[in-house]
């Protein structure tokens, strides 16, 4: 099912993130966030930092994971010394050694990826001689432009998700419950090559789908009720996201005309994307068709996400949001209409931002009813 | 498959947070970490806050968990007053009336449950008039002794693993991958109720064992071979976790060797373990047997950790830990011992301490050989 993938080679990466450091005036960065530790080094364990400096650096993590860390970021092309730490002072003296070689006086923090308690920790008790500073999300303004091989990645997490749910929306019809639903999903993924979840499943039947976030419970899906259903899994690390509402039978006509005005949201925003248009004017194209059908408190929620190693990722599509799309940027389009005692729609798809507009990665098709 | 469990409620837990917090002279806490949300409130949801004063109290959400906040916060017991804020400014002034209200002075944050710029935030520009402090992990003091109708969620988890590893023991001989025979594991503890994974099953067979925290590969698990099998689910909120390490017929002598060495550390480290106990001894009993065999060095991790609302969690049970052990507290008792390029050998179980022992929630059978 997964096709062949292109490599990742993460030396590039380093070297743009170097670029990072110097704008910022900065000699060097801890990087701490583990889908950051992943973009950098390629490693995928559950604890390592890495310090990264103009010309030098280092990947610290500890003795369960001597093997794995020599492994993949000999893979991934990244050109890091490894240091295994058996303790935290241990792990401290390593990156103390590679600090003072490299001469560094200021270094940044992802201030956004440590608690308050280990940043004062690293200051304070670390690195006591150094000036530590509050970094922004370097890294992660770094991962907002995917290359080539991470597209490719997210594609076959989406065509993964398309092709598990063609192979299931039958099982709906026959008096499934939501939970049992969700892992049928879920298995059918894994068995075509996902190596998970990228979130729990949502499988939202009837009334319930008028919570966004609902979890799936024991009631069975009737029929002409909406269901929402909002998945994703994870190949080699990169995550897919797609929702679709159906409904098994002819739903009610509220019911009906809510989803279409999702449907009409949704596409006109997917139509909006494209390099160069700010993401806040995407989220307002959906907002207002759903404000003119009267339901502008009922999308209570931004309109998406960029999607990548994290399923939540930069930029955000939101009101709030000052982001401009570029080429490369991968975003959900997903506005929502939810109606307490009701019921709730959602549609949702993975894009790829292009120069002229978007590449959809989510390919299952919009039908109400099924 | 899972029992009546008894009714959580969590009045009573807020009331003994209200008592450490005059302990730690403070007049409020402001929660910000998940596990510490749903413990304190019952919510389940991915977004919330809640300012704890001495008197008085705030659960903030936003729009998507309108519906949900009210119905957990009621089945809960949760005697705080709930907020919908529809971005950050309209949750900030929710907070900020209420902190008003209730006169608070000393505001503790979750040093270690707050990023460094989420704490920069909130001092500078949510509460500048307050004193805002980094609070030691309280909620997760709390946390460390469980209820009898926490204890019996971690049972009914940990008899589900238990139940489905005995399901599945014999597909190991039948040339099953590693990933494949996960993911049956994960499905049959779904099927007999799981919620979920409480983390990613570890199935590392031959020479992968020596990785501790190895994933499933497309591995045909052969003959002979050592099969490190960690895994765990969740039930209504609470983790379980075992892990075991088999063999389908006779292994090597070494190999044979390495699992009894570790079996007797295992078997003795549990038989420490009881209330009034440091968990640094019942490390340190698991560690003399193996260091004794000569393998000091290939057991390169801690001997276990406190299991509850999240996998691992306080008291650790290892030779940093300053913990002693407690009647309620649930811990793991998992050494090991890893060879590069021949393998692994983890035994592992989850045991609510006692008076003078402790109840071994995880039950399946250590055989070497299956």
């Amino acid at each position: 099912m997964i096709p062949a993938l292109p490599r990742v080679d993460v030396s590039d990466r380093i070297a743009r993130l170097r670029a990072a450091l110097a704008d910022e005036g900065a000699d060097a960065i801890l990087v701490t966030r583990l889908p950051n530790i992943r973009y950098l080094t390629g490693f995928t364990g559950s604890a390592a930092m890495a310090l990264i400096t103009a010309t030098d650096g280092l990947f610290v993590t500890d003795g369960r994971y001597r093997e794995q860390s020599a492994e993949q970021l000999g893979a991934a092309g990244c050109p890091l010394e490894i240091a295994i730490g058996l303790g935290a002072d241990d792990q401290r003296d390593h990156l103390r050694r590679v600090a003072d070689r490299a001469g560094v006086g200021r270094l940044l923090l992802e201030a956004g990826g440590v608690t308050w308690a280990q940043a004062r920790d690293l200051a304070d008790r670390w690195f006591p001689d150094l000036e530590v500073l509050p970094g922004d999300p370097i890294v992660e303004t770094l991962r907002m432009v995917k290359e080539p091989a991470e597209i490719e990645r997210i594609r076959a997490a989406c065509h993964i998700a398309d092709d598990a749910l063609a192979s299931l929306l039958e099982r709906l019809g026959t008096g499934i419950t939501e939970r049992a639903f969700a892992l049928e999903l879920e298995v059918a993924m894994r068995e075509r090559g996902a190596d998970g979840n990228s979130f729990d499943p949502i499988v939202a039947s009837g009334p319930n789908g008028a919570k966004p976030h609902a979890r799936p419970s024991d009631r069975v899906v009737g029929r002409g009720e909406l269901v929402v259903i909002d998945f994703g899994c994870i190949v080699d690390g990169y995550c897919s996201d797609m929702t679709r509402t159906v409904s098994v039978g002819e739903p009610s006509p509220e019911a009906r005309h809510m989803w279409e005005v999702v449907h009409e949201a949704q596409a006109a925003g997917r139509d909006a994307v494209a390099a160069g248009v700010e993401a806040a004017a995407v989220d307002r194209v959906c907002r207002e068709i759903i404000a003119a059908a009267g339901w502008a408190e009922a999308f209570a929620h931004g309109t998406g996400h960029g999607v990548g190693i994290e399923i939540h990722e930069d930029p955000r599509v939101s009101q709030a949001s000052s982001a401009t799309l570029l080429p490369g940027h991968i975003v959900t389009v997903e506005p929502g209409v939810y109606l307490p005692g009701i019921g709730g729609v959602r549609l949702e798809d993975t894009v790829a931002v292009t120069e002229g507009g978007c590449d959809p990665l989510t390919a299952f098709p919009k039908h109400l009813v099924v």
